[in-house]
């Protein structure tokens, strides 16, 4: 099996140097992943400048990579477009610190970059540690390992791939594997506005998170019962059920715009 | 009506301008916009520095607006959390310079402030010019001005959202309205591999787009047909479908790890 692997963290980071070396008993991994921490960046892809690629050297010399200084989805597309001589087989990414649960997957470059790889047709995998401090990435690898041999082997439909967030607990006190849906999740108080040392005014995102979900089985709450959370996610933005709604809507002006459609 | 305005063109763009200028006859028009181009940023929000906020002149003096060193996203984040005194009744996103069609949505600045305003509940709308020259941005914002006022009047469903592309042309070669899905959109050739005056290699994200949607009721068929195209989107992307399948699959390991499931 030949798999690529990247994340948002860097390419330094414990989470994706645990995972590459978890997964090298399954086949030939190759990390391509940005030099630095782009948390937060989403779908993300640099096209005002260019992009520049370094090898780096990981301990086990069975395992190639690269440090990209880009977003978690370019190293996705250069990888494939240009440094890898084959299509790979799984995407994984990972392992991220810190969750990406309901809603808040649009903001996360762990998740993006797995759905760069849907778009190109090739089963993925984004993998979280739902926490941010005492992260026990050897037991969340020896998960991915499980779940990438899982994938590779059953496969995935087109334009679909998994999110998985695991809780940071020792094997034993998980609780289990749960299917879930994504949650809801809206931030509140956002910013803290802060002064300079200068008198000027700045912002930086901060706030709580507010879940407004009432459903027992969405990924967060899976988590926070020591369970793994695995959901399934699709690409089509697309609200099928709003088309006709909006087809009675009457646009017209006076600049003979109707809404008359030549092609149906 | 009390609007909020963004883009990803940077607030000194002539699509911003174009559509503010457009609007005010519908009412209170506040622009929170980046201060700078941040195209392809998606759905990236600013986390790992401060961001800070400028007041804007705009020529017609009933336009609030303040530039933002961050992207789409943190902008409506940052005009609904603290910026703004009340929480805006729609949220327009644009008018883009290009179009932002199919899959290529997910990369979209502009489709990306508007999913934020759906986040935060607010019925929001992101609109492209399908064209990256010769833009008819005046045509687009009386399309534009009818459009909001229609989405003010009848209300989106809850995490709901238009993403609008309208062809460069004039208002009397407008072949009409068409509700449409997001066609899949591939990119091929994606990077020219160049070298810099040192003789070092570098990576210009480039490429030409593969559309292999065979239907006809998509985006981009709408617009190269001169029809101003309307997809609603949605947010959840859950593939609810898959949830069943992935539930037989039997995740097992020896630390005790079981897919026993104490909450269902």
């Amino acid at each position: 099996m030949r798999m690529l692997v990247t994340n948002d963290d860097g390419i330094f980071a414990d989470g994706i140097r645990v995972l590459a070396q978890g997964l090298i008993e399954l086949g030939e991994v190759n990390v391509v992943a940005p030099d630095r921490e782009r948390s937060a960046t989403g779908h993300a892809i640099t096209v005002l400048r260019p992009l520049r690629i370094k090898n780096v050297k990981y301990p086990d010399s069975r395992i190639r990579a690269w440090a990209v200084d880009g977003t978690p989805s370019d190293c996705i597309k250069l990888a494939i477009e240009d440094l890898l001589e084959w299509k790979p087989d799984v995407v994984i990414s990972g392992i991220n610190r810190g969750p990406n649960l309901g809603t808040d997957v649009l903001y996360s470059g762990t998740v993006s970059a797995a759905i760069e790889g849907a778009i190109y047709g090739i089963p993925s995998v984004a993998i979280s540690m739902a926490a941010f401090d005492n992260c026990n990435y050897s037991m969340a690898a020896k998960f991915a390992k499980q779940l990438v041999a899982k994938v590779a082997e059953k496969g995935l439909p087109d334009r679909t791939l998994l999110n998985v967030n695991i809780p940071s607990v020792d094997g034993k006190d998980l609780a289990g594997v749960f299917i879930t849906k994504l949650g809801a999740r809206v931030w509140r108080d956002v910013f803290d506005r802060r002064i300079d040392p200068r008198g000027r005014t700045y912002y930086w995102m901060a706030g709580n998170v507010e879940e407004y979900d009432g459903d027992l089985d969405i990924d967060s709450i899976a988590v926070r019962h020591n369970m793994i959370s695995i959901t399934p996610i699709h690409l089509d933005l697309t609200a099928y059920d709003l088309i006709d709604y909006l087809k009675i809507w009457d646009f017209k002006f006076g600049d003979g715009i109707d809404d008359s459609n030549p092609l149906l």
